[in-house]
């Protein structure tokens, strides 16, 4: 089981986001939890969302990336859901082993992630919150899908990512059947 | 006029964030948005927050760290307030030539901090998201004020910390005086 928690605070008014979410929501496997159609008023069912994330194997989170990091919504369900005792701390061990896949995509392109461009950092720097939120509940962090430059990536390059998104869930799922 | 935007999810809660609070709260020059108490329901009044921002020199984010990062609520006032065409973007100046101070504070201790630590990274590694989300709208970035180990920072090394915030809010207020 796959589950993977979507988090796009505009979802008709996605792009990429939609052409990736596209490729993979019917796989058999999958099952989409898409927070923003679910909890428009930021009032999270915790108790539906661990039910989720017991039965999965694998986790993953996508969402735009908004101010260097995950739109509110889904930091909430960090915030929420992710709780010591539960993901964390004393007895909080619901995740450890699973496997986290983070897909995310950025408005700015590649280059405005230097020195010389609008953010400055490379994309990297913005990158160890995410990671170190899956690591520190035990989980195995898979090397992360990025779409840059979501408002402008032609049609092919966009389908070639979402290909490689549903490839990746599909070799998941294979691997754990040979397992 | 400083504007001290105040995020914790638990304010009664806090030790560290209240001495920290207590100590700058009643500056005339400072007013607080406790985000957690004016909009329990995450339904931020962006025109008002928008307002006191217009009012402001300065800009202080006061929040504890969760999940490497800020709370949800702080996040939803970056996603909301902090909009393209108003703080980014075009015509989006509002902020320009603010500045931004932001007073953090961490459970573990800064040896948590470390690649031996349990969240691996240096904490440095966690702020260019929040330093950017000022920088992006054109803000001044102030050296942060990070209080780690807050659950267990002694009581003298605590008011050590608040003084110093309170001595920096002053030193900018002054400075704003001769200038």
């Amino acid at each position: 089981m796959i589950a993977l928690i979507y988090a796009h605070p505009h979802p008709t008014r996605s792009r990429a986001n939609r052409v990736l979410l596209d490729a993979v929501c019917e796989l058999p496997s999958v099952t989409v939890h898409s927070l923003y159609d679910r909890y428009p008023d930021f009032d999270i069912d915790v108790a539906a969302e661990r039910r989720l994330l017991l039965e999965s194997q694998l986790i993953v989170w996508q969402h735009p990336i908004m101010w260097y990091s995950a739109p509110a919504l889904q930091k909430l369900w960090f915030d929420t859901v992710l709780a010591n005792g539960w993901a964390t701390g004393d007895g909080g061990t619901a995740l450890v082993g699973k496997s986290c896949l983070w897909v995310t995509t950025t408005g700015g392109p590649s280059d405005t992630y230097t020195p010389q461009g609008a953010h400055r950092f490379p994309f990297s720097a913005f990158t160890p919150a995410i990671e170190m939120t899956a690591r520190y509940c035990g989980m195995h962090w898979l090397p992360p899908l990025v779409v840059h430059g979501a408002h402008e990536i032609d049609k092919l390059a966009l389908h070639q990512c979402a290909a490689e998104y549903r490839q990746r869930l599909l070799n998941f799922v294979a691997a754990g059947e040979d397992g």
